[in-house]
């Protein structure tokens, strides 16, 4: 499943709706909560401000803290390996970065004198697989720490929960008093990314990976091969590689390194090869498998393309047999993906031998010729060891039941699967490419609350994947349009159903995101070095002002609005701008709360205003800033946008304040000004416009107000202005 | 040569003495410029603001301007190879980045039709050599740019200089028209990277490498061996690596990617094994060869340490025998570097075996037997084709000719070194890790101008060196101790001599820097990363504000004022803040004109005031930060020391704005408050202190001032408070 623009623009906008309406639901449901542990992890989450993420299935504060010092210590109890040292001495390396203590790499001999003391049980498997056992418990009073786990795998997942617990105050650093029983909700927790259409180098993968175990994700979906590229080096046919790469393609070499930096973190590492379709970088190297003559050139351009393998050929199914075989070699885990989707046949549909097959077989349809080469498929995965993953397109009667649908359709087409018997993870919801804000992602359950599974069926639902398709990602951005977003995500595959207050996660979301830094995550930082190359300037003040109010443009609509290739930068303000404004979470809350305080108005009016401010003396300046950097031209209508904003912000606020209202032309004015700030620029659209636009409706409002009982005025704030109609393709 | 603590003091003051007064003397002669050409590099980079760095040999502006497109391209003629190829599409890339131009990748194949033409007459050396041409010649005119040069090597140097060109304002990106021939001073252009001390990634070095080409520096100078670690995979050897490492080394085959990629960059790398003395490491894994029965430990502090080799042994040569000639099968360079510093011999005077072979060989002392050490090793190089380079302490009258001397002392000894035949590049003045500001390396010069030299010996002089020595550098904070300074020490070394206006070197030295950030360094980035994690929050201002306005205390006093370890982290404050603060710069210069606008004093007076008040404002929110995070107690009095630096400023120019006089107690107490703000604290100290002491001085003398001149004021001005003594020991 990729990250095409047509075709795919309906599935999104009926899976936003979808979103939209859980959002809607959770925001006003309380859920039963089914066990008191659960009750207590919320209340602990909120009350006591910890900032675990993702939230365990079970906590009970204590009272007491663990003072952290200098002296610290671990201790390994019972079972020990390679691997869980590592894992320790990461964890004492990041500790003292954050601490600035130096700790000793020393391990303690005698448990007693330890203040942490790991004690695990064995080994656990010895490649990361499905179903491993990740539990551990975590105790910890005012002398020492104990994690305890039954795999080694299980004693990492601890050790991150254990980092997380580290907090400071003027007395020093210490851990809160607690105990914690941890097991995940879900066996399969992914993130898939596409390193096809942007390629993507190894140290990318790897503090990728280190954020996956942090938030305890533990499969790393390896999008290897797509129209615009072929990253893996085959030994059988080097012509893959080195034809359809442009150069840029892992060796088997860094395939092993990433495999064995994954398992070292309990993350199994899932290849993807998208076959029949997304198959045109195959094809430039072999043009004979095609469904058309060729010749075949690298794809750069974004969509879906037509080039399919040719299923009708026994060449093609030796190719894939050789190939297959080669890379099971390679990669050590259970199941191979296979993609199976978007394949539209239509480079089938002209080719006279390939009609005359399906002719001679009775195949009545593309699906069915589809089905017949998965079919094939199978056989070959099945001879090499491999269990089959695909896309929902995979699923036909014919599939066997081991096989894994990963649905990018949604819950409601996984559970029909599961009640057919199949396997299935959820990645609709999850489209972290999509740029949505995390709150919609979080509120994407695998089983959602109306599913009508049995146990026996909801047990196949094994979790999900988050999906960072490569179209526009660099290595330069890439990290911010995974992190923080996908530590919600995360969190939804691993904690508790009832585990939903947003705010909340947004609060600890924050923490993360800081902590993901230590890893060398970019999502942070590059964003002010974004900003610097587009202003070519130190001072970046201005841009970075009207940055932290737009978001790129959601689902496909980027490639319509600034079609780009794949051998374009990824440098714009769209590119710097991030998917989730945090700015504007807070100012769009300020206003809420300003507006429920009528008839004074006073609350937060001075941080409103401060802002609103803040936003004109930057449009001032972006002129000028404009004016010397040629990359920022298309800022300009931003630039004119961010003052009118700024003005009818200031402007309603002074009306709210005096309690005068305006003339009607007024709000007219200013309201068809909104309007017109509405419409995305540059790929890039406001995210506060619904709240000025509130506030000068309010202002409007100023002589029906005077009539109205506090209860009547919040019922009327509440549907004030409607939020932003969802994006038209 | 190493970063030492003990004895180095005393030649850093040396060294730090001498700069001193070459900064005095260069700041006010104006030297005699050789050419015409020259002179108009120099006037064309002052007054047509461009951001050459290094400045070339000569340029002349010529009238119009190259219209810079998304239809740029590129020709080639004559020859071309893989490695010229590569070098344009890297341009291209990091032009796309930042025009946010969509360029294609395909080369023009008809000349006429081509943006730039890139005239290159042949490959030039296949190992990139000492003193292979690397000249070019830039024209651009309003319809085409050529570059022309003799060698790819060249070509590669010329593409950045076109890099460098590129401007844009209004109307889009352009090159000014202009005419540029170019060609190095010195031949030896080098950095040195510890990797040692502190292990650095090779993507650390990769992006090093990118940065040093930008620059045009030609050599890497790869410190692979030391007391604290061994750092370089050796096949015949492995316990050498193995267990004199931590696991932390580089195999052979990322030393030969390292070695392709500096390759590709037109830069040599040679490697450092740093013997007798410095030697701990290697005898962890084979005491036998030490000169003190051990056993060794991977050395953990910071300093010189006695372990040495034995010299006495003839295993050791059968051993260095081995080991050398499998490392000069590895590096391709002409040169290897052999240490060969600050052995004290403090283990061969206690070893009666080593002074029992002195007594019979008649060596007389330590020196001597270093000498018949050097002779030995000499020889083994000379039978695997390498020439021998070392620190001063190599240097004796049985040295060849063909020897290099890298001196830590400084030009006389250098100079000295070229009078006995001996050719030398220069370390002393360009020592990175004592963290002086980019004017002081500035004005070392390899062939000072007071140096008497025939033209043969001044010839000998190849160039220099800037030292990262590494026992204060993690991943995260090498590239800020390298850069952006290391670019005026790469001006020093391939500018003419006469390029010397300090103002205008910063003015380019703050574009550069930006543009490094595209080359992935994380110098400028990181700096707000760590005083993220060093505040455990998004809104860092307040700690941004006092580390922009401290610097870390010079030379090797860090170490004295906060001992760590070499398994210490390196994420503090004083990690975190910049070796030459431009925030600083700016306050003094302003400070400058303000005092020199007597008696209004109101130039920049507004801005010193919002600064001043700023500073305050800061001091007063650092406390509750501070209290948050334990990690940042140690900046606790700098926040004290700040609010005492902004009352005293902002009250003088209080006086001074007014024209009313304090009283003298007042001065007295504000000049003591300064006096205690001016120690190091956290081993960080305030570089505005002197500004701020002149402010209160002025302040205090407006009653003298009303009877001064104008000039009389200027001159007592100049005097007003003297700069702050030369670092303690």
């Amino acid at each position: 499943m990729s990250g095409e623009m047509k075709v795919k623009h309906l599935r999104v906008m009926k899976r936003a709706n979808y979103l939209y309406s859980l959002l809607i639901a959770t925001s006003f449901l309380s859920l039963p909560l089914p066990t008191q542990n659960r009750v207590m992890a919320q209340q602990a989450m909120t009350s006591d401000h910890l900032d675990l993420m993702p939230v365990p299935a079970s906590l009970q504060i204590q009272t007491g803290r663990l003072p952290f010092t200098r002296s610290f210590n671990v201790a390994i109890k019972n079972y020990t390996d390679d691997r869980l040292r590592a894992g320790i001495a990461r964890m004492l390396t990041r500790i003292a970065g954050r601490t600035v203590l130096t700790l000793s790499p020393e391990l303690a001999t005698d448990e007693s004198a330890a203040i942490l003391v790991v004690q695990c049980e064995r080994a656990g498997e010895i490649i990361p697989s499905l179903g491993e056992n990740e539990s551990y418990s975590l105790e910890i009073n005012d002398k020492q720490a104990r994690l305890v786990a039954p795999t080694v795998v299980g004693a990492l997942r601890g050790l991150e929960t254990f980092l997380q617990l580290l907090q400071g105050d003027r007395d020093g650093y210490y851990l809160p008093a607690i105990k914690i029983q941890d097991q995940p909700r879900f066996p399969w927790r992914g993130l898939l990314i596409d390193v096809a259409r942007h390629y993507e180098p190894i140290e990318v993968l790897k503090r990728n990976l280190d954020a996956m175990a942090a938030v305890k994700l533990n499969v790393f979906h390896w999008h290897l091969t797509e129209d615009q590229g072929f990253r893996v080096e085959s030994k059988k046919f080097p012509r893959l590689h080195t034809l359809g790469s442009d150069g840029l393609f892992y060796t088997q070499d860094q395939v092993r390194e990433i495999i064995a930096y994954a398992r070292d973190r309990g993350i199994r590492v899932m290849p993807e090869f998208d076959i029949p379709g997304h198959s045109t970088s195959w094809l430039v190297a072999y043009p004979e498998f095609g469904s058309a003559p060729g010749p075949y050139k690298i794809e750069r351009g974004a969509g879906i393309f037509e080039p399919a393998l040719d299923p009708t050929r026994e060449q093609t199914y030796k190719f894939l047999d050789t190939f297959l075989g080669e890379m099971a070699g390679l990669f050590p885990d259970a199941y191979m993906h296979i993609g199976g989707d978007e394949n539209e046949g239509k480079q089938w549909d002209r080719n006279p031998q390939i009609q005359a097959f399906m002719k001679e077989k009775g195949i009545k349809d593309n699906h069915a010729l589809q089905a017949y080469f998965n079919q094939r498929i199978l056989k070959i995965l099945q001879k090499h060891h491999k269990k089959m993953i695909g896309w929902d397109e995979i699923l036909h009667p014919d599939l066997p039941q081991d096989a894994v649908i990963q649905s990018w359709r949604g819950p409601a087409s996984l559970a029909e699967a599961a009640k057919k018997g199949y396997n299935g993870i959820l990645s609709a919801g999850y489209y972290i490419d999509l740029v949505l804000p995390a709150s919609q992602h979080y509120v994407a359950d695998p089983i959602p609350a109306d599913a009508s599974l049995t146990p026996e069926e909801a047990k196949r639902i094994l979790g999900g994947e988050a999906t960072m398709w490569g179209e526009w990602v660099s290595p330069e951005t890439i990290d911010s349009r995974i992190w923080p977003r996908t530590a919600a995500i995360a969190e939804r595959l691993w904690s508790p159903r009832n585990v939903t207050d947003i705010e909340d996660m947004y609060r600890r979301l924050s923490v993360i995101s800081r902590q993901l830094e230590e890893l060398g995550l970019t999502h942070e930082k590059n964003y002010g070095m974004l900003l610097r190359r587009l202003t070519a300037s130190e001072n970046t003040g201005p841009l970075r002002t009207l940055a932290s109010i737009v978001e790129p443009v959601k689902q496909y609509r980027r490639y319509q609005m600034r079609p780009q290739t794949m051998l374009s930068p990824l440098t714009g303000l769209v590119d710097a701008a991030r998917p989730d404004s945090e700015t504007a979470r807070q100012f769009n809350s300020n206003v809420d709360a300003f507006l429920a305080d009528a008839p004074r108005f006073t609350l937060f009016r001075s941080d409103l205003e401060h802002t609103l401010d803040e936003w004109q003396a930057a449009s001032r300046r972006l002129g000028p800033m404009i004016d010397q950097s040629p990359a920022l031209q298309e800022a300009r209508p931003l630039a004119n946008n961010l003052s009118a904003i700024a003005e009818a912000g200031l402007e309603a606020l002074s009306y709210l304040s005096s309690g005068s209202a305006p003339a009607a032309e007024w709000s007219q004015k200013q309201l068809a000004r909104l309007d017109e700030a509405a419409k995305p620029k540059a790929a890039l659209e406001f995210v506060v416009i619904t709240s000025v636009r509130r506030l000068v409706i309010a202002a409007s409002e100023l002589p029906q107000l005077r009539s109205m009982t506090p209860a009547e005025w919040n019922k009327r704030v509440t549907t004030m202005a409607s939020p932003p109609a969802p994006a038209k393709p």
